[in-house]
């Protein structure tokens, strides 16, 4: 399965590609941060990202968009330009009939590192393991879109994801423990771990 | 000078085109309200209301398009909708390189009834008068839709309209008197009225 998750922004609007195998080995295929100046009007900026976006689409050809869904309490100074830009994916998408997927930061979080209120270096770091990287994917944007993209690949198809997906809401993924003594998230983390050492050891040996 | 007016939302998103002369008078091209049912998902229903813009923008070829601003700290269970759907309205303007402008609803009100804290049944009102219309245009997003339109022309175009232009941010037009004892809204307010009346009897001689 090939996701394309997308970071919203208009200053840097992160892209990532990932296919996610249905043993949850994820793989990079692109990563990118799509940047509008500010100098620029807000309608220029849009259509600027909107290309770069369309570029992306068509040389990849992913299966799915997973979107980070953007709150009305996020921070006010940017939150207009981030859900014109998560408007302009949606349509993008849309047009070109890819199901979009909405994920809150909580969610991503917690499929990735197991815990919904990591922050940007340990999801960056967690995000390297995934997809056997050497270096963490800067800037946090290119992270954060690939943290999605794996986020919604193992969300909607691996068992932990389901699991995870049962879940409902923003943070709702950190809370309540199973029989086992493991909450959802943790049990996806260890999953997460196990999948990232698998497929970081089967690129080392193939490379 | 045709401008196309927007007021953006999800659910019912108001088009008005208008004709405005350079004597402020203001003729009414088209009103449409775009609507997506909301058991839709988003990708699905903006792609639904930009699909109709696009119609809009194709039948009437504007020179200009007007938007309302939005702001975050509107109503937060629509602010992501009208935001999402803001955005889509202005890649679709800038790929089609049309100016977009966008006016606050406080600017909007000052600019047709001379009072920035105008009701919409008052908006309604005037909106008809300008335009000569025996009845009101309903639903409000469709006069919504002509006074951001009209607002925009006069503002861009008439004596008046540069003197409430000149008045920064929402409702700031509406404060400080002049000279003469009256404000700039107030002398605008008056000179809609009597662009209306001019109008209105032109167009009842013609037909």
């Amino acid at each position: 399965m090939r996701v394309l998750g997308i970071d919203p922004g208009l200053t840097r609007c992160g892209v990532g590609v990932v296919d996610v195998a249905s043993d949850r080995s994820a793989k990079l295929v692109d990563v990118v941060v799509l940047r509008s100046p500010a100098d620029l009007d807000t309608p220029s900026r849009l259509a600027r990202i909107a290309d770069g976006l369309e570029a992306i689409l068509e040389e990849h050809r992913p299966n799915a968009v997973a979107l980070e869904r953007v709150f009305a309490r996020s921070d006010v100074s940017t939150i207009m330009g981030t859900a014109q830009i998560s408007g302009v994916a949606m349509l993008i998408a849309a047009r070109r009939a890819l199901p979009v997927a909405l994920h809150t930061p909580s969610e991503v979080k917690a499929a990735i590192t197991g815990y919904g209120r990591a922050d940007k270096k340990q999801v960056g770091a967690m995000v390297a393991r995934i997809l056997g990287l050497e270096v963490v994917p800067k800037p946090a944007d290119a992270a954060d879109a690939l943290a999605l993209a794996i986020c919604h690949a193992w969300r909607t198809g691996g068992a932990a994801g389901a699991a995870i997906a049962d879940a409902s809401g923003a943070g709702a993924a950190g809370r309540g423990a199973d029989a086992a003594g493991m909450t959802p998230a943790q049990r996806a983390w260890l999953a997460a771990e196990r999948a990232a050492s698998v497929s970081g050891a089967a690129r080392r040996v193939r490379e």
